[in-house]
């Protein structure tokens, strides 16, 4: 993994991006994860552990897995009618260039304008988001751009062929009607087992909220929801993922609720296997 | 859901009512329970989630589920020779209300008096008991009713046509003799799996001990007891529960231990799952 | 279970003994683990639970059961070239005298010095080691005794018949081609599944590195490395050992990052089960 | 102390009121204070300390000191252009009812909204502010009504006589125009020292923001700011103010930080120390 | 510094003795003090200090400085009428072999039983008593034993010439009313500054209860008092005790709040402290 | 205030460089202070508070305040015989250029190879020394290049013309045989008032070790040391440092202990005052 720190710098296209995006405006409860992306790195640095995945392929040896660190955002920055322009330019700018792209969040009001960017370039993407909740709402507290509301705007918007959720716990009335109107399919965490797959036939995004695992196991994020997944529950979706993965997002992570960072090392623990997953899928992408 | 402030308010026969037990006088190792209730509702009211159940039933829209505070306890009480008059009594006024009942301790010593109270209006009740330990001494540290005594002092008295207990990894000598003398139906941890159901074919009290759980998903209880059940086990059993569900406990929170809270939390997503099972389970209720 | 105070009190053959070994000069990334013998004393009697294990023994009445203390080691030990002769020479003491030893580290390089002194009475040792990480680098920052290193040096010397490692999730190149030469026998965390058994026909020495545990389930360790066992795997895995089990260990606690005292507890109850483990394995031992 | 649990019970006039204020929409860093008032009265109330101030007035014994409980706010509610008008409402009630008010936030954007209502009781008004920060930016992050701009707003609405701070030590060059325009009085806290006096003439509201404590003292805030007052420079400050004590705020409690809860209970010490200063000027209050 | 682990081995007059006390049976609010003895021990001998004490006295250096290890107290022991026989008894144990004493509670109870046996040798003994609390309750949830209550007993009994408490901050009318009726001398920690003295014209014991300390520099007690010492507070005062200082109890440590360990090395400090002040006061004693 | 992200990147002459050095090989006890740096920046970068020092002064808005990034060093790295010339090189490479240096440790071995840079520049180097310890030691554990050595071979080596410690409190008799032989002049934290100066009349560095602060004010360091500096104390002692002070060093954070993060932001506001100091020293420098 090399790491630029000139935002100018170029890459080959085929490039596997990591970018970080610090964004907690639009968090409903708490705020802190806009301080993740750092922390995130420094699990994957820290020399507890090395930067292997469990196929034994190892990050530090792949010239083309690149962090080019975070995008530029001003603190409490409040978003404008479209959402974020900056961070969809951000997406984009890197999409452009013919790289892949591994967002690390912020919350989860930032898969919206990801996914904005991403549709310009898959027009048949499918996304598979891992989540407690289903961020349905048509707004929440007056805000159209909540954490609580992206896949509201991504499916209003037709950004996505299909909208796979899986592991949700928490659906109300009105996010049921949501993801009726929008025909949501909907794994609901009390109807999952172990083993389950999803199948896809085109490009596959993954959004991976970090909450979509139970407390025990990611004690720092925003919205504490019991009856998750297992660290090894989400392992096992990511490495058995049968379709091309283009492009990812993990988001969510609360440091300030992450006291001994068991959280912040099972975000990276998921980058390595998601940056695996992308690096193995490269012959779709150098088709498309 | 309401809250009534005014313990002389009156309620419609069928209420569902939570009420808070903060006693801890009767705990061997640790205190710090009493604290429990109002962190369990702050939990369910915190805006980090919503009141809905997994199955979509959203209490905050049922006016028959009510919180009645707590009971009114004064800290640090010695119990008499009967046990707790207190509880009992407290538990009784809304039984002869017509309201069933989930209770919020406090340590497990809380369901000795609270059974006494069920025992008077359901003659033929069974109790299905989740616990790592069976809590079945005859006394402890010279207490009677310390938290390691209430099931002993309810099958003595035959307050429960059976008694069924899930979960357990602590037996020794002295406890499997209570058990067999009591004919107590134990199911141990070390036997258990998902999918196990235990069949009832009468109202059923259930008697939640968050120590159930393993630490990992319950660090915040006096007694912590690994090798227990997850989150989504115990959420499975509720939900499957097959039997007219009369009334519950969920016992020994012990917010001191639980720096983030999670473990308030979780007994905040039972106390839904429990009321929802119980709000399902009307109609034997009212041909009682 | 008795505590020897005096070092040189005389036990009877047969002893099962239990010795602390406060070691953590070669630890890579943190230090504290010196500090684990007595956190899991604590735990083990401290009021919380009973000295049961979860088929009943009693191991608060079996005299046989004898903790010996801890080893006598300088804090801050530079070891020698031969490894630690004071840890060697401590666990050849126990042995000689007739006893079988478990030890409590310390970090996970005093295994090597352990097992040099099992090797001179257990010439076909099996060793069923669980951990995430093979301990297997030739040498790790300049040093060969490090705790990455001490199942090299053990294979390297032949003190073992066998090495089976079970739930491995990190491996590298060179840790896989450490394996190979060694004919190491892994079954990695992502294709085990519970119900899995390992046969072995001799004496089985267990080394339990509690990072085998996912970090859910034992945050106080030096290497969060998530996706591991349950500790409800585990006992399985001890439980279920179907081979007489000669000696063990239990490392890499490190109570610095343990902050409401799981990890010890869980440490605790392995203790319980292996010790109990080991004594319904007495005949053998005794043939021998 | 009495609890009223009917917001429509009367209660007599000179009453000293405790209202708790869950609001905390308007942090720019943090959430988590919405969740103040209830764990300062479990602090207040919890058994590990009584109900006397220093200087013996014991609060338990005293039927005019009143909590009414928290206003009723709907959660992640959008302040309009006014402010608060449910804060501001709630808070005159309270004062038209011939009460004084205790408010405990809540963060400090709650103290523009309660000075509203007193100002119209209050011509006079003399505000004394403890506090790490000015709070005196026009605006912040596009919000005029963020918990750093309250000050802003009571100076340009002149709901004040004077305006007091004290412990200041983050004043960058807005809030220095800010306090020169307004005519802020400002002892910055590397100017402090213990002994130091403030004189009034006239009655005096006490606005005390718990980040003027160092964080060693109040690690439960969302800014921490070092270099701050010990717990007792504060208590001598409120026990040897001289002069009428008509109202008082408590903000900036953030449960999610205090993972031992000392800042909770500083909080309800000093909770104790204000009201029995209160309840000591009353004859001040009963001629106004 | 030598750890005796034979009880009955014996040693020389005029040895000061370090004994714990791991008793918790009388505490109000919470549980957990029996802990504190292992792990003062544990942060004494960390290696991330030495044993000096800041006058260089190095304390490992001294051979009649002993630690005799624990005293054999069953877990939760019931007292009797009299008090604890077993606590007396053993510290008459050590006074009767011509040693001096400083006790590692445990909770404040056990200093009644300390100074029953201390008196039997002291008969003008002073108590020098360091505390947020006078702990003088008549009785406290019934039990006139409880740890609010040693110093009623003691002056009760005559048993001390000279009460003199430092730092109280939690006076109530009853506790004032007991301090009147035992003559006890109370320097209020409001009316406390640094350099004040206490004067002292014999043989002084004294008993040290951390959370004299505010709560930010011990966090690891039951009972948080915020408004108290600093530690350097504490060190000035027994570094200028001015008068033979023959015994002295280090109490109320309670390690499950005590996060990461300031509170116990805290403890350690003071023991070291306190040891060396009695080791220069070796005259009086030998006299006596 | 810019962050430099190419390390061939120049600056003027003058700039006052900020950079990290991440490394903690040479710590004796815990390790984890590598992580230091980025949590200073975090915490000053994070949004909670401005970048301002108490004077005024606006870090953000001083084009010759430079972050230049970290040292590139290894993990693990061990030193050589000459300590670390990577380290060493690093400094030297930003004083040729003209540049001023405030680093951030790492541990306090990092000082020895930072101050051989420093004295070919400055040959009359005065050394003020904030501590606990005097970190004299001629060798610990073997090594003398470990954080408990660095001034022995400063002094050794004759690289400062004086050095002055202050807030000592741990000296043992080879740590002032060593003081003696070296001259060092220590101000120890029991002799220590606030408003005691020390006097230089040339150049002075600065090395800030945080565990100087009490723990309570720097939970996060590695040896706690109770009994010293308030933050308070250590800011007047910066604020009011009357000589030029052309660099320095603050060490010791250690995160993995800071569960709230206080001691993180009080080591970037010391950066803060540190940083306005010497650029307030301006003068001095551009005449050397």
């Amino acid at each position: 993994m090399r790491r630029l720190h000139n935002q100018h710098e170029q890459f080959e296209p085929g490039t596997l991006t990591v970018v970080g995006i610090p964004s907690d405006e639009n968090s409903s409860f708490l705020r802190g994860v806009a301080l993740a992306p750092n922390r995130i790195r420094e699990a994957l640095l820290s020399g507890a552990s090395n930067l292997c995945a469990e196929d034994g392929s190892d990050l530090s040896q792949i010239p083309q897995f690149v962090d080019v660190g975070d995008l530029d955002l001003p603190f409490g920055e409040v978003w404008d009618t479209s959402g974020s322009p900056r961070i969809e330019a951000g997406i984009s700018k890197l999409l452009n260039q013919g790289a892949r792209v591994i967002s690390l969040g912020g919350d989860h009001a930032v898969t919206y304008p990801i996914i904005k960017a991403y549709a310009a370039h898959y027009p048949q993407l499918n996304i598979l988001h891992l989540d407690a909740h289903p961020d349905l709402y048509d707004e929440l507290d007056g805000n159209r751009f909540s954490h609580a509301c992206p896949f509201a705007r991504i499916m209003e918007e037709k950004l996505a062929a299909r909208l796979v959720q899986v592991g949700i716990r928490t659906l109300n009335q009105h996010q049921r009607q949501q993801a009726n109107r929008f025909s949501v399919e909907i794994i609901e965490m009390r109807d999952w087992h172990q083993g389950m797959t999803v199948e896809f036939d085109g490009p596959v995004y993954l959004s991976l909220d970090l909450d979509a695992l139970d407390p025990a196991y990611a004690p720092g994020v925003s919205h504490h929801e019991p009856g998750g997944f297992t660290t090894r529950d989400v392992l096992h979706i990511i490495q058995n993922l049968n379709a091309p993965l283009v492009g990812a997002d993990i988001v969510e992570l609360n440091p300030t609720r992450d006291l001994v960072g068991i959280t912040a090392v099972t975000a990276a623990k998921f980058l390595k296997e998601i940056a695996t997953k992308m690096l193995n899928t490269k012959d779709y992408h150098e088709k498309t």
